[in-house]
């Protein structure tokens, strides 16, 4: 795979300095065009130690308008890492639409240096390249340019790179025994690195393999690359708007001239296989209620004492109870311990991200409870049913936010996802209620109207929802809410069996090691 | 100071259910209130231990509606935060506008236990208070409501409290020997106490006592509290904001009526003090940029094995060559190393929140250099000269500047800030260049030539900054850069005298100790 890229090949410095002033005013009237773009890049930097990963680095930020860069570099996780799931710290330093961020010791570091040290199999290091891949694809597919460059060098050019720092009085301290010791590695990191750019070459994400022994010759590779990249980014992105443009207005004639099409009778639903004449009596409500306080109460500081973190969704119709569900529940813990986040519109900088990165950023420390009230499933139900986003888009977010959730279930977070239903007569007679009651009239919106029109969309969306996400390891619990009773105790029911199940995985873990 | 808060105040029950109900209605209308305002609620609940500190958080996430309510409550700093100045943690964590923040083991937490274990002394403990008073005022000034809450116990009641906890079996886990430790301090801790109590009661932000002993006498008091203190405040803000709109109108009117005052004649300002004519050749400048660069290479790495933070301030006139000089001195540094913050126009999250406050999220982990290309300096300088703020704001300014600078330089991060000075000839000179060149064209906007007409007003208010700004550990540079070879150069030079002083006081500290 490397040969190509040991061929020795050069530019002189005449050559490169008749490119450079081209090269340089592209690129810096690129990054004007990209300020207005609505994706970001993301540019990955990998290779053998001395292929001018750094230096690549450092000529982008001096050539290009450091403003809108971002560059960054990973150690050992802080604490704050460590106690999240592994991608957590990629997330959050993504760079916004219009900014590009540059990435050094990415999340291709430590599948890789594990494999070459050993510490993993093949498998398993193919294994670990799969969240990678779906990282990539996920922000590709929301439009994020992504290029991953390796820099290679050859066995014997490492070897004549070491050797010459190390003659050199001024450059010696740069070489350390790290240093050799890699060098004593090359061979098994070389063949890591093939699988690796095998596996995780893509179409929207390919490795761009640059020769790096001479300095000029990949200066101008990389660069010339990211200049052809993004141009041809910003012309398909153009292309792709106007080509939406033109589907969702021949959708729109489409839909005014069309009789309606022979509809399938209607079929069972998941939620209407629920009972909803499911409740509890006021006597029973009050013990049960106690009850699983005292145990919840119990559990989760159990729970922090673990380390265990817990995140709970809660989705339903509106009027149907979300609110004094989770009310109910937070009674339980201790107001330091958890944080509720409400999920309405995004903020200016939540826009400017990835869909799924303003739920990223509340992912909480170790041992927290972090209560959505909404959550992502926003994406595949509102976003759906009022076409904020794409039929491509919100289909491909089933697979998204599964991975996400998987991502958070394998880190040991307890996760529970609550959908909340009432009856269309319920949620009825509920929004009548309310606007009776002084202190919760600001509750009921024009919004909620304008939903309850849509009873029937949304309730296809719920159930393309329940049917595509709930997974083994974060299923969905779907609760009969027409009485409030009833589904408050089973929420809190379901929350504590939950922890205990999770405590007892993590003793039996425990003993069995 | 306490003995009002010993005389066994209760409510009954009935006194109690008969107040409830309205109560917690106007409070939650007050929430839907509050959302619409300009201002954050912080709320900071300390006392003696079983005093319900706890029970008075979790009461009012239980009556208002915890989707527009923060609770933080804060343990050992994560090495994240220990690598930031204290307040960091708090900054990071404050409610935007129209939130509630509840906070507990907040920033009164660590000098008071300091004091009662006997690690400071009363003149540490006083010293110690004066950042949190000048915190609060800082956010209480731009309008933050805030309440602090001593939760009393007195020295019997704390004792039958333990015991009667430990005699119920189901109780009995809650108490700990670090307990029964605590109440072998009660006198000391309440001697402390007291005392934080008088310095840090303010107008904008002072402490109420609460008897803690009952519940619902204590429930009562804190949640009426509350709701008058937010109608007040709301109303307080109305009131302020139509007299402030009445003088502006009155301003305006006056402005346009008035004769010119009778100016005094011009003084010679700071900087009409600096040698415009301060240059450098081309040879000399090569030879002192690689010079510099070298040394700078050389004492950043330094730096970073020390964990030697560097936070870098350029302001200049437009076109006063900041980006170049940011280039030519970030180009010694590796850019993993380094983060070039841009300040323009602030974010939707970041107007929600105290101006200070886009600047705290910047500051970074130990041993990285941040360059901000423009900063917290705007306030006095483009807010000012543009009345983006009020007079009173940009002239409390400066004390808050020098405070939040005293804390980064208290925490041992090197903090050099830079004037770029060009004359108005030249700035002229280089707007034309810019308009002829390419790539530079964007660079130069309407803005641009805005700001040129209020030159001499922007001349007085960089006069005003580096008057009440410099200071001994934070002074600032004044650069004369007609000439960008000189600028750039002396930049370099002062950065890396800075550093190389930072790295010896170290080491003599080192050695001291």
């Amino acid at each position: 795979m490397f040969e190509a890229a040991e061929l020795g090949r050069k530019i002189s410095r005449e050559e490169f300095d008749a490119l450079a002033p081209s090269l340089r005013t592209d690129l810096l009237d690129l990054q004007q065009q990209l300020r207005q773009a609505d994706f970001p890049v993301i540019i990955v930097f990998a290779g053998v130690d001395g292929a001018g990963k750094n230096e690549s680095v450092n000529l982008i930020n001096e050539w290009l308008d450091p403003r809108w860069i971002m560059t960054r570099a990973y150690g050992s996780p802080s604490d704050e890492e460590a106690e999240r799931p592994h991608f957590w710290r990629f997330w959050r330093d993504l760079p916004p639409k219009g900014k590009i961020g540059l990435f050094l010791s990415s999340w291709y570091h430590d599948p890789l240096i594990d494999r070459v040290h050993g510490h993993i199999s093949t498998v398993e290091f193919d294994q670990s390249l799969l969240p990678i891949i779906r990282f990539e694809k996920t922000l590709a597919d929301e439009g994020a340019l992504i290029l991953k460059f390796w820099m290679h060098l050859s066995r014997p050019a490492q070897k004549k790179r070491l050797k010459s720092l190390e003659k050199n009085p001024l450059t010696a301290w740069q070489v350390t025994d790290t240093d050799w010791k890699h060098y004593e590695l090359y061979d098994k990191f070389v063949a890591a690195a093939e699988r690796m750019i095998m596996q995780t070459s893509k179409g929207h994400a390919s490795w761009r393999i640059v020769e790096g022994a001479d300095s000029r010759y990949r200066s101008a590779i990389v660069l010339q690359t990211i200049k052809e990249a993004i141009t041809a980014h910003l012309a398909a992105r153009t292309a792709a708007r106007k080509v939406d443009a033109e589907l969702k207005d021949a959708a729109r004639g489409k839909d005014e001239d069309a009789t309606a099409p022979a509809a399938l009778p209607p079929q069972p639903s998941i939620l209407s296989s629920l009972d909803m004449t499911q409740d509890v009596d006021s006597a029973a409500y009050t013990q049960a209620l106690q009850e699983q306080r005292a145990r919840l109460a119990h559990l989760y500081r159990a729970a922090i004492e673990a380390k265990l973190s817990t995140i709970l969704v809660f989705e339903g119709w509106d009027a149907a109870g979300k609110g004094g569900a989770i009310r109910r529940l937070t009674n339980a813990l201790n107001a330091r311990d958890y944080q509720a986040i409400p999920i309405a519109a995004p903020t200016e900088e939540e826009r400017a991200q990835h869909y799924l990165w303003r739920f990223w950023r509340h992912v909480a420390r170790a041992g927290r409870v972090t209560v959505f009230d909404r959550s992502w499933y926003g994406r595949v139900l509102v976003e759906r049913v009022e076409g904020f986003c794409s039929e491509e888009a919100w289909r491909r977010a089933y697979g998204e936010i599964n991975d996400f959730e998987e991502q958070l279930t394998r880190h040991g977070i307890v996760l529970c996802k609550f959908w909340l239903h009432i009856t269309s007569e319920e949620q009825l007679a509920r929004f009548k209620a309310r606007g009776e009651i002084d202190y919760k009239k600001w509750k009921l919106t024009d919004e909620d109207w304008r939903n309850r029109g849509k009873w029937s969309e949304y309730e296809q969306a719920v159930n393309d929802m329940v049917e595509r996400t709930s997974t083994h390891n974060a299923p969905w619990t779907l609760v009969a809410a027409n009485s409030k009773s009833f589904a408050r105790v089973k929420v809190m029911h379901t929350v504590a069996d939950a922890l205990e199940q999770a405590l007892e995985r993590l003793e039996r873990h425990k003993k069995g090691n």
